[in-house]
């Protein structure tokens, strides 16, 4: 098979796993229903990506690394970082599914690339702490708490959106004026006093 | 059965099926196991109980009434919020994860107590608009979605505890200053400028 048709069909693979996974989580998922809704077949899915646990973490690790070139913490535009998040968050609503998914299936050090994502969270502080030398964060905050907090403050919109129903309803222009919330937080969290 | 025996059965039950529901979550979950781990028997469990879903439910709602009378948002201590919630979901662990085991499985307005769940949510975003009228929360923000937030930053550091040790590793110490930096954070967030 070319590179381009794998690479498609991987995609294709990817965007069925992780619907699946998300709705029926790991116990609950079906390969079969993966491959059909793949347009692909089992016995090839197998021979790509391994067994059920390991076509989730690769599904998992493949969102995470969208997620990371589609959301930058640069240390000029800290800012930025909560907004984009959010943004994303709303186009990719799988994402969350896997990582709550994820927590509830494996220890906190149990992900095969938890050394990978460990090292990508510390170059977001490492903006942070760059950020704060350049006078545009608070210095007195923790760099890596900072990643985290702003994290929590955009993904338990998504992560439990029962729980956001039942806070704050469920009108047309929510998320808009939730984002635009949230922004604010993030700016009066990150001022220099 | 007496009714104190009968409060003691529940509450091992309930302490049973919340391990059980949080670990395995509610497809995987057995309620043979639950019974045996609550020194009961499944006959008793579904005569209690009804089904398995509906044991699910019961669970939930119980935690939930406990953790509403564990924390209060009060007017005049809206402050405190934040660091009462840390501490319930310290000793809780297991709250969290039966709140993204019901986001996973059913709708956002699923649930069969989402009624009472959101006039309670209406009764704390009440007491942060109380505490905006007597000026000592900042007024240009909107009660609710200060309520949704403030969970938020407390949760999502017990709903995904591998990225919690991704971004902030997992010294002895890590609770009781991430506690600390979320109290000061609540307290920049609702300050009036």
């Amino acid at each position: 098979m070319p590179p381009y048709d794998r690479a498609q069909t991987t995609a294709r693979i990817f965007d069925a796993a992780a619907e699946e996974f998300a709705k029926h989580g790991i116990a609950g998922a079906r390969v079969d229903r993966i491959a059909e809704n793949a347009s692909s077949s089992k016995a090839l899915i197998y021979s790509y990506f391994g067994d059920k646990e390991s076509l989730f973490f690769k599904v998992l690790q493949s969102r995470m690394t969208e997620l990371a070139a589609a959301v930058l913490l640069q240390p000029d535009r800290v800012d930025q970082f909560v907004g984009d998040l959010f943004d994303f968050m709303t186009s990719h609503p799988d994402v969350l599914h896997l990582v709550t998914e994820e927590a509830m299936q494996y220890p906190p050090d149990g992900s095969p690339d938890f050394g990978e994502r460990r090292a990508h969270y510390a170059s977001k502080a490492a903006a942070v702490a760059t950020a704060q030398a350049a006078g545009s964060v608070d210095p007195d905050l923790d760099p890596a708490f900072v990643v985290l907090s702003l994290m929590g403050l955009v993904s338990w919109f998504f992560a439990a959106p029962q729980i956001t129903m039942m806070v704050a309803g469920k009108a047309p222009d929510l998320r808009s004026r939730y984002r635009a919330h949230l922004v604010e937080l993030s700016r009066r969290i990150l001022n220099p006093r």
